[in-house]
């Protein structure tokens, strides 16, 4: 396929160098400054560019990888009527391109950095499209990049993206407080490394809820009040452990 | 070494296994039911035992891996005076012991399940002894089953064990709200896998702090009130959704 990619973030990046790798050409790279676009397009192969007037209209597929609150606005400004088109956002609904003729979603559920390189074949892609032939189309494509390809609706799509919310985004931050806690005590990081991992690896085999341990699903009310005593000098960690605890407690009883 | 075992619970049971392995001889396994003592006992060719009066006296070392709260008790029941003794426990101080001659901790920081396998020479354990002597001697022994061995007084294994509540036992909580979120919507929990998975590697790299992502660290606040809708009929999910959000905005801002 002859693709455009209009933005040039953490997932653009990646999913561009993975079409690349699959035998696909970018022939453009869009994004607001040429610098960026510039950064991406060199290593794709592409041609760089700042203003929407300088689309091509030729491509095979224009994928909009791009901020959700940025991508409505840049919408409205492409005519978008004989372009096949799919946005790559979690939390926006596919018809963000209502009166496209084709057009979908190709959402990649991961967390992308861009230090980290990542097995694109691992990454499940969660497709929609507006058509029977467009979506056939679109999962072909998936499928050259993704051994995990998947049906998802828009409504489904939201509530996943909520739900990739809980599982990254709030993890990533227990494991700053748990850094953030033994801090002070001149205990570094690396010794919790292998709990967090082995917590994560824990969970692709056994059910999250049989796999929950520690004093709150024991109902072991000495240790918590310990525990909530040792977080006086933290206030909102500590408000977190209540919570948390209170949740344990109450979902597993 | 020759060990007794005190103890048949999770701990217990991957301990003694990592021992047998690297060469000691395990000679008696006791637990309050004959039953448990003797499930791990033949594991490992040890005489199980119920009671405290049946426990040998010539042990090199007792490894005492029971419940935070059952060991005190099970302590002043037995007389310590000429044994060696430590125990596994996270949040118990090392004076549980007092009066015996060698005491001290011997505290793996991870998450065990009957179920699941681990790589003990990757686990950290955490040693500390009533006397330098007692101290070479446990810490000799850590090395035989771990390269991750570490000094770790009591004060620092209380808010070790603390810190690795959020790491572990809230993680993982989060992870059954993430399953019981997509539920409902016909989506399983194994599209969510690979994303929990480079969660956690990528902060084997990368500090916390510079991974999060999401909309609580943009203050994409928009996306946050879309999601505190979403979560209308979850009040108490709602409710850790806001606080963390809140959290991590504070923390990176």
């Amino acid at each position: 396929m002859n693709i455009t990619i209009i933005g040039a973030g953490n997932v653009a990046t990646h999913l561009a160098l993975a079409l690349k790798e699959a035998g696909h050409a970018i022939n453009q790279v869009y994004s607001r400054t040429l610098k960026s676009a510039s950064i991406l397009a060199e290593k794709i192969n592409a041609l760089p560019i700042n203003k929407v007037e300088l689309l091509n209209n030729d491509a095979d597929l224009y994928i909009f990888s791009i901020s959700d609150n940025a991508l409505p606005e840049l919408v409205k400004q492409i005519d978008l009527k004989n372009m096949n088109v799919v946005h790559t956002a979690g939390s926006i609904p596919i018809d963000v391109f209502k009166g496209a003729e084709n057009y979908g979603v190709f959402y990649p559920l991961q967390t992308f950095s861009k230090k980290r390189k990542l097995d694109f074949r691992e990454i499940p892609l969660c497709i929609e499209a507006n058509n029977e032939k467009f979506n056939e189309k679109l999962t072909l494509l998936a499928k050259d990049l993704s051994d995990s390809v998947w049906q998802i609706n828009s409504e489904q799509r939201k509530q996943l993206h909520l739900s990739a919310v809980f599982a990254c985004n709030f993890v990533n931050h227990l494991y700053s407080i748990s850094k953030e806690l033994i801090k002070d005590k001149q205990v570094g990081f690396d010794i919790l490394k292998p709990l967090i991992k082995e917590t994560a690896l824990k969970v692709m085999e056994l059910e999250p809820k049989h796999a929950q341990t520690g004093p709150a699903v024991r109902n072991d009310t000495e240790s918590l009040q310990k525990h909530i005593d040792l977080l006086s000098s933290y206030p909102e960690i500590q408000e977190i452990y209540k919570l948390l605890s209170k949740d344990i407690y109450l979902k597993n009883k």
